[in-house]
């Protein structure tokens, strides 16, 4: 699943990486069939691991200690996964990353819980660092999520929610856990206060430029490159980055308005993704993903010149240029 | 909530049970009212409390520090409150303590969300302790939770398990929360070793005998007083002690044979309830959740002889003897 532009961004980490698969894959020796056989199907599913290398690459600046960095890069992505079975769960979504999901194959308890399962492992394995701060800061993102989450769904079908809004829902649900990655590993690698806080500004915005990119493509993207259909957002009523863009510039437009029926109305979504999905439109929202990602890069100049900083850049570039 | 017998029994740790009740609703206390109108629903929902008050009792035996055992206290009634809300939410259930379920007031969505929003603040709660030892007991329990109830339900309907299965089921799902309980209070307030194993084997014996009551209460309780029908663990085709106990001196019999198809027959559901909750066979199961909590006291043996050791007795007997 990982892509040859990324397999060459983690280039320095290579290795590590390959152990952080292995340790996912020790999650999922446990006992009970009725729990591997679940566990399995979601830790082999193949992410792009941006998070745990996020983490190692962040680890990379001071004392790298991979007895310290493995744990929490790999509690990293089990809770992010954890987070997708309890989103696909509440949107019933049938596939991610072109594999059936987890309340597709089993069911909605069983999701449930298994994500619940993953959240307590997740932070069990957090807890091998040994680092107060670290698992403090673990729970706390976990918060995050779930408030930006819990906003998604509270605020659906309200058009009039502004751009600032979507900011700070998107920072909650995915920059929080990115920023997060990237902080532990520069705190395990006892890196100086300004160089854990220029990461942590580094992945923030890179989250926040991850997240608009698979906003957009929700618009573009035929069903089976990503597993959806296009405009599942706007059909759950969540608006996102490209359809406030478009509102905010068609102000008395109501060809967007009365979304809420646009479940009934398959013509009438295509009609309207089809108003959202203009060139101009993505454009924009691409540039300001642009920015976000190149506003994190601003914030590496406090760190040593090296590859591993080279690395970073690249993978900002990739944010944004990736085809999913 | 709390009955008369049970404020009697918590008379020693009264005021700091207080506090936690206050530290909760602090938790509800968010600037989000889409957050903070579920939190105040689920946390004001007034339950026995028995899992703080076994931290706050067993850390009255050495150096008794607020500081650590609020945090704790607070943190267990918050990963019970969440283990709750995924239960109901999965169980569909329209009720519990005779209040409607986040599930039935909201949705599946928020009620998941929630749950999840209540775990990750239960151990953001717990890390105040800054005990490593403690944090990792924290997630390891919820990870033996959740085994517990994925077990309930990947052997729905499963009429050979034994009771052995059934004790391992329930040590997971309910006593291991107990027993996190203690343990903490214990640890904390710096016990030896011996008095730690001492709490602990109390705790989840306790626990053990708890959760078998509950069980026998689902074949005995009325729906108003427990807020759900009847017989509802079998509906669901959970095999609970009593049912195991009857099948055990039933080898032969037919009538709980079949019970996947009790949803569309009532008369059959009553009938076979009907044979389970005959007294002999009840008898019997209270005499096993007796036999479970006589054991958790004889640990007690391990500790010094005063009020607060006489408190855990009595709250053994109340386990027993309370009306639900």
């Amino acid at each position: 699943m990982i892509s040859p532009s990324l397999a060459s961004i983690y280039e320095p980490i290579q290795q590590e990486l390959l152990q952080v698969e292995e340790n996912l894959r020790q999650v999922t020796k446990v006992d009970s069939p009725y729990l591997a056989k679940p566990l399995h199907h979601v830790l082999s599913n193949g992410g792009k691991r941006i998070r745990p290398a996020l983490t190692l690459l962040a680890g990379k600046f001071y004392h790298y200690n991979l007895k310290l960095l493995l744990p929490i890069a790999t509690a990293v992505e089990l809770l992010h996964t954890a987070t997708l079975i309890h989103d696909d769960t509440i949107d019933n979504s049938p596939q991610r990353r072109g594999k059936p999901t987890l309340n597709s194959l089993w069911d909605n308890s069983t999701a449930i819980l298994l994500g619940d399962y993953l959240f307590a492992t997740s932070a069990y394995v957090a807890s091998q660092t040994g680092n107060l701060r670290v698992m403090r800061l673990f729970a706390h993102t976990l918060m995050s999520i779930c408030s930006g989450e819990l906003d998604e769904t509270s605020s659906a079908f309200d058009l009039s929610q502004l751009r600032t809004h979507y900011y700070w829902r998107i920072g909650n649900k995915t920059a929080s856990l990115f920023s997060l990655a990237a902080q532990s590993g520069a705190i395990l690698s006892k890196a100086p206060k300004e160089v854990v806080q220029a990461l942590r500004d580094y992945s923030y915005n890179l989250g926040m430029g991850f997240q608009i990119v698979d906003d957009i493509f929700d618009f573009e993207a035929e069903g089976e490159e990503i597993g959806k259909p296009v405009g599942s957002d706007l059909l759950r009523g969540v608006l996102t980055l490209p359809t406030i863009v478009f509102l905010e510039s068609h102000p008395e437009g109501d060809s967007v308005k009365g979304i809420s029926d646009l479940h009934d109305n398959l013509d009438k979504l295509n009609l309207v993704v089809g108003k959202i999905r203009q060139p101009s439109n993505i454009a924009q929202c691409y540039a300001i993903a642009a920015q976000f990602c190149s506003q994190g890069c601003s914030a590496l100049n406090a760190l040593p010149q090296n590859s591993v900083r080279q690395a970073l850049v690249s993978l900002a570039d990739y944010v944004i240029t990736r085809r999913r």
